[in-house]
């Protein structure tokens, strides 16, 4: 295992008092012990992207995983309190070359599950590529000064955020900001990190309002639109993103982004609900 | 029951051969019969657009229903085939003002989910509101022709598409489309029809490539952005929609879009990833 913070967060546990055996031939549901982590704890509870690289990397760690992740959502049902977590992958369906997951998290003491659902793993194949979404011209990571986070929040300590052009505090009619995004200590981009960079970007009511309001990501959906060997290839130590909204109605808003390495390939697309307070 | 078909296409029958008494406070499944829809029929398996619809007409028909839909994803993970259905709807946990939903469609003989899926309702209330992302202009739907639909798919007789400055097989580098689409007879756009909506697009595939090519939907999330009040309040007999891929990749691509009312309100964003042969 790696020795970064990030590594240490996802991290998962077998759980060894179940029976992990399928029924003959069948496909088995995997529990894993999982805890929260200081070092990425938000306001009043966890990060959410790392509760979703957590639950990704359940299903990555399965033994009978198939392909990589095309595609999932994550709802946040509940608060999650500090201390361990129940994390539950079952594979649904595996077609030839597509593979459909549910996932949750559990606390003891609590009935229902914190978090719900959904992912398609799928085996990639050569074909017509093309992006249509091209990385706007921005300046190299290293050339931009790191954003300096608010206090007390110990998840963002763990991020550089650069911006181009913009300010997570800007206020004003438009929600757009692009940004360098880069894990702190430096990790090399893979796909837990990249689904937590997903939920990264500041809150959009903040850019809008130009300060903090209270909000909290109700469900988060992530495309991605590399597969691992190319992932890996690309050796990305960051990540450029865009991200806007396109609506605040009566209590919740949406939040979308695009993400892209370094050279400019189109790594993932992203849009989540978001309960807030104005 | 309205007589259109669209309303028989998400038609549903509580299983009376079900105990359906919820634990004792607790949240009751509802299980449901359905059929798929001659009307709606697709090429080789049913409209996506009205599997999807029914799914959510089954929460919104579920007694324990809190608010309106704010956010759902449903994967398609298996081929439906004609005849009966099982569709199942569970609330998973219900909070003060949001409830998270999971969902299921089965047929007999298949011993896997054929569809799997996570929604969340939500109470709206009254806060700052405000859209980003605004209606272009586009002359009113009955000063533009119906796009002649190819012809054996039935679902595609049940859609007026009207298209403003763009084709649906204009070929070359750009999937950017923009269109009026309404029901075939015309029916107010409510939360069904407006999901159904949502997967009625041309498949951006064929977009580029200027002609139909095998596909399918893979996942499909929707984003709302009203709610059933205002809806209702919009009267809508159309929705003008904008949509586009943000990536093709080895094998996969998405699909994104920006539904509006006639009236310019913000409706719903959607985004898909869908499985292509080029």
């Amino acid at each position: 295992m790696n020795d970064h913070d990030f590594d240490r967060a996802i991290q998962l546990q077998a759980d060894d008092s179940l029976d992990l055996s399928a029924p003959s031939g069948g496909l088995a549901t995997m529990r894993y012990l999982a805890h929260t982590s200081e070092p990425y704890w938000n306001a009043i509870s966890p990060f959410g992207g790392t509760t979703v690289a957590l639950v990704l990397n359940a299903i990555l760690q399965h033994p009978q995983r198939l392909g990589d992740p095309l595609a999932m959502t994550v709802n946040f049902a509940g608060p999650i309190q500090k201390g361990p977590m129940l994390v539950e992958v079952s594979p649904i369906r595996t077609g030839r070359s597509t593979q459909h997951w549910a996932m949750s998290i559990r606390q003891q003491g609590d009935d229902s599950p914190l978090l719900t659902g959904t992912a398609v793993f799928a085996v990639r194949r050569d074909t017509w590529s093309d992006s249509e979404s091209r990385m706007p011209a921005a300046p190299p990571p290293e050339t931009l000064e790191r954003q300096t986070p608010p206090a007390n929040v110990p998840f963002l300590e763990r991020y550089a955020m650069r911006y181009v052009d913009s300010h997570p505090l800007q206020g004003g009619d438009s929600s757009l900001t692009q940004c360098w995004i880069s894990d702190l200590p430096p990790r090399p981009v893979d796909f837990p990190s990249l689904a937590a960079y997903c939920d990264s970007f500041a809150p959009r009511l903040f850019v809008r309002k130009g300060a903090p309001r209270p909000i909290s990501t109700v469900s988060l959906s992530i495309n991605f639109h590399i597969d691992g060997e190319a992932l890996a290839n690309e050796q990305c130590l960051a990540a450029f993103g865009r991200s806007r909204a396109n609506g605040f109605y009566r209590g919740y808003y949406d939040q979308e982004a695009v993400l892209w390495s370094p050279r400019g390939s189109l790594l993932a697309t992203t849009h989540q609900m978001v309960w807030f307070r104005d």
